[in-house]
């Protein structure tokens, strides 16, 4: 998984996503004349710092978001969010300003709840800090800061290996409140009629999703997608023999939070391996679950 | 009003409505030679679960929300919200999964506040269930769960009796996140340059609003529609002769909410009956209330 | 600062900005024959009240809100907020109803906290209240309420003295929830190609923002832009030699959320002076910065 173990080291909170945005294309050029089919690559000032692959007639769009969870420098020592990490006092931090290298530690007061940096000398005002990667694999598990999402981005990246029909789509501001989503589903659906989407991304361990007993597909989170489409795919996965789990959830979100607010009638379902730890340093995935994640989305792009 | 109590009883939580779109389609192809005006029958996989309804030359569009409240199964016992019900135990729900029809009770933890079943079986993860409808008529009102929106559907499809010029909309997920309304009035801007919108949907009693004083015509909720929009119906309203009541609130929403929301400048109102036990199964409006309302929209779609 | 004076006694709270958009129309047509440049003038019911001016070949549009918080009738004396107005027994109110003008007081309900008047009669449900003004001007500074956000629609003014190339927007209801961005960032878009948007609007004064510190500049606030253009306005900021400060908060929104949540790729950043006793009567800021707002927007819809 020496994909994935890079993924995980590239700096792109949510909003400064090219770092992400260059390796993906660097990626995709020196890798794609394995592939089975040859996307049509789109990307451009047009679209941000997001990047669409279409393989083939597409009838079914993937969804995977590039940006990470972080913070930001905000005066003096101050730290505020990008997006919703974990927190805890001794986290490890990595990040640069015009300074130089920074490598510093998370500090949370315990009676104000603020956040505030260790380090040697005051950071430059806005500067964005995020984990520092600790990339550790055993045989049944992977475990890093950013699995969400940089495995959702590694599963598609394995998907196109095969494809032969369908959009990848790789977005950004996913952790903190989106913005990309709606302008890469109106070029897809106004460019390919395509109205379905998939949201490769990874969600939580929870009482009812666990580690090890497959993929999830989500049923609905803080939003409800249209059930028809649901349970359209949950029959197919049923017939396909790869392990799965229903989500049932009543909070959380993703890029099909956009989906579904946008004026087109998409169609959408959030599918991924969970994770335990979740947005901390220590994010957990199972292997099996990995695996069956990436089988699903083979055989659902074919069937949708 | 068989027609209220009879929609009253049709399963179509947001996200599953197709049991109310095909009721709804079933009952206009049944009554539309009775009506005034033959119109343009809108709907297929392009707008979901939605239908639009057009009559002649249409300057004003009202949209009427097919879908209701309930809850979804989550793990185990364990119930999740669908919209914002009302809750209390004793609450008797409804539904069905695989191994057959459903007739349970909603369990409210007083110390928790967790919502749970009580059932005789394991309900499948994932079901819906929503209140058992008990309509009661009286000479004054009617009572039932649904009411929300079941009347503004009612509302409407009287209203198209004798529609000359104007859209029905019926929408989807608005007891949910929303999701369907702007690709409804993308269609309905971009086909016929209509942007004038009335929300056919049940409001509160409430201190200011009081059952059998008329239809509530909002002047505000948590959005604001343009002033300039509203004053212009409470002035056609005023001569009409029709008892209303102008109801000024900070909280709550409607479809209104995306129209505002959209990339298309719609002035938008919404009118309708209150009802009282708000999003509960008892769910209370009166009669004269009603009229107005109905009445109200024929004058507003004739002069606005 | 005559014309500031006079923007700041227009009522125009959120949903009835129709004072302003007349206000500012008449000033248009009697100013521009002095500008550098005649703009196009686009407004009209397609546009509700928002106003747009085309300047020569635009690459940046400046997005100024036409429209104040305030306070509306509820039921009987009660009062609900019109965006997020500060509240403090004795703030001075003024407004209109049928009945004739209306100057009364606030009243905060120490122990709920609900909104009251003290008026000689019952104002009529619905009536918009706002803030008395009372400018204030010294050599150092100046203050009245709702300076957010004459004082980002008189920059704008200014900035049109000597623009030759660029798109100056008047926006609405930015004080409540939104509702005229996203149509006219459509129509930019799609007519002009444009993506590339400032907010002309005020900002606070906090630990890490000063009065009389120079213009801010917003790295971000509840949402966060595009890092690489907000970094390529620093970079131009920092060699105009105009004092500047960046900003970095966690908290508030502007026009530029709409334009972050459409379906258009947009570049976006909030560029405004600080105020002190935001959204009170006194909003209070300093004379040097609002010069350095103007001279900073004349720079960047050059370089820009």
């Amino acid at each position: 998984m020496e994909l994935l173990k890079k993924l995980c080291t590239i700096h792109a909170p949510s909003g400064n996503e090219r770092n992400m945005t260059s390796f993906v294309l660097e990626y995709i050029e020196k890798e794609k004349a394995n592939w089975k089919i040859q996307p049509k690559i789109i990307t451009g000032e047009q679209f941000q710092d997001c990047i669409m692959l279409v393989f083939g007639k597409p009838r079914t769009a993937v969804f995977a978001h590039l940006d990470s969870i972080g913070f930001m420098v905000r005066y003096g020592k101050q730290l505020i969010k990008i997006g919703g990490p974990d927190i805890e006092t001794g986290y490890e931090l990595i990040g640069e300003d015009s300074q130089g290298k920074i490598a510093c530690k998370l500090v949370v007061d315990e009676e104000t709840g603020e956040l505030s940096y260790d380090f040697e000398r005051e950071i430059e005002r806005g500067t964005e800090l995020v984990f520092k990667p600790d990339f550790r694999e055993t045989e049944e598990s992977v475990q890093c800061c950013y699995m969400d999402n940089r495995l959702g981005v590694w599963n598609v990246l394995k998907l196109a290996e095969t494809l032969e029909n369908g959009i990848i789509a790789f977005s950004c501001w996913e952790e903190h409140g989106g913005g990309s989503v709606r302008y890469l589903a109106k070029h897809i659906y106004e460019t390919y009629g395509v109205k379905q989407a998939l949201i490769s991304d990874i969600t939580w361990v929870t009482e009812g999703v666990e580690a090890g007993k497959g993929v999830a597909i989500s049923l609905r989170d803080s939003l409800i997608p249209r059930r028809s489409f649901v349970m359209k795919i949950v029959e197919i996965a049923k017939n396909s023999g790869i392990p799965f789990q229903l989500e049932v959830e009543s909070a959380g979100g993703s890029d099909g939070k956009e989906l579904q607010h946008s004026d087109i009638p998409w169609d959408w379902c959030f599918i991924g391996a969970p994770e335990d730890n979740v947005h901390s340093p220590n994010e957990l995935v199972n292997k099996a679950d990995i695996q069956a994640m990436t089988e699903m989305y083979k055989v659902l792009l074919k069937e949708l």
